[in-house]
């Protein structure tokens, strides 16, 4: 690669980069929008969130053109190629988040048009802003290049699978208390749904941090050997399943 | 690229295809044995799809792994570096296709094993076999690289939204009916979620495959043009969102 060459991939990567940060800063807004339509009634904000997703599915397809692009003339190998295949990928997890995030809004339309005004049966609210979190250090943990801080959201998903839990078994709780809620509580059971799905997709991007980083593929062993080796130990040989 | 390193690329081309259409193998049968588990209470099928979940896993890893590999040795670019790319992001469609398997599984376990004996209040027969050929036919789309027959899956999923909003309406008026059923009828709930997630992720890998031969990104735009161009006519300007 000339020195000119090498300059312009370089400077292509990082708007790679920003990009994709870019992107998550709209997604994490289109989490905390939706809720706040949920909690508040707020119905501007819910058309605020189909705007914004019509941006992430723009940025995302602007990404994936732009890594193809980057892999087929400049070849990257090692660091490079790992940080343009795991956008690639994060890019999907993104976008989904993007979606439930979406259907998060359109619920909270739905609840606050009905007939019966909408009473929450259960507080989400500390669930969803746990998940905004995630994103968020996801997002830091990709621009820091921090193996560490990835794990840390890694673990944080299984937090978010409990409070899933308690909150289906709350939310059944209540519809067999009280039948006459059972149409407006499987709306609710939906939202805790997608907030777990969110975790659930902040995990993987995560995971592909540490790829980016490490080279390791830590989707079905488990963190333990990315904190341990941060540390300064030794990989363990054996995997954590 | 020498007579001879090219001739083992394209051996590993297809080694990385023949790959995948084996976890996609494994995966189909995992959602029909999830079903049957469901249908018949043979559990022993219970842990055939666990033990299944661990083939795809490691088919998932193994894979990426050959692909991260053939990028940074042989430089491809154009039909071959997009066919890398598109099985890079198949392969998590696939791998969740999996997981969904893996949850409806579960749910029969416990839906078979709970003391009121199982009595399904609504048939999924036909949306679960519905997206069992959905995958089917996405993978042949991709081993036949026919973006017609990709289209069609795209379409498909329209029916399979359907159905989960029918399935949805019909299990929510039995649980009003009869408010003791509502913890089993949440079960499948999720169930029938699970199948519309695979048509899902069956959609988008068939989007993919779009883009694999044709080098459209047709995600967020529709399959009208794809279609169109097929039957010899010219590609429409206008986007058909």
């Amino acid at each position: 690669m000339s020195e000119h060459t090498n300059k312009q991939f370089h400077s292509d990567l990082e708007t790679t980069r920003s990009l994709f940060l870019q992107m998550g800063g709209v997604v994490e807004a289109m989490v905390q929008e939706g809720m706040e339509a949920l909690s508040s009634g707020d119905l501007s904000l819910v058309d605020r969130v189909r705007e914004r997703e019509k941006d992430v599915n723009r940025l995302e397809v602007e990404i994936d053109e732009l890594i193809g692009l980057l892999i087929a003339r400049n070849q990257p190998t090692a660091i490079d190629l790992r940080l343009l295949l795991s956008v690639s990928k994060m890019l999907t997890d993104m976008e989904r988040c993007g979606d439930e995030a979406e259907k998060i809004a359109k619920m909270a339309r739905r609840l606050h048009e009905s007939e019966t005004p909408y009473v929450p049966v259960i507080e989400l609210r500390h669930m969803a802003s746990h998940v905004a979190t995630m994103i968020r250090d996801a997002l830091d943990s990709f621009a820091r290049e921090d193996p560490v801080h990835a794990a840390m959201v890694v673990r944080n998903d299984k937090d978010v699978d409990k409070e899933w839990k308690a909150s289906l078994r709350h939310v059944i709780t209540y519809m067999i208390e009280d039948p006459r809620t059972i149409s407006r509580s499987i709306d609710l059971i939906f939202i805790a749904r997608s907030l777990e799905r969110i975790g659930d997709h902040a995990k993987n991007m995560a995971e592909r941090v540490i790829y980016m980083v490490r080279g390791d593929d830590v989707r079905h062993t488990g963190v333990k050997n990315t904190e341990r080796t941060a540390r300064g130990g030794v990989p363990d040989e054996e995997n954590e399943i």
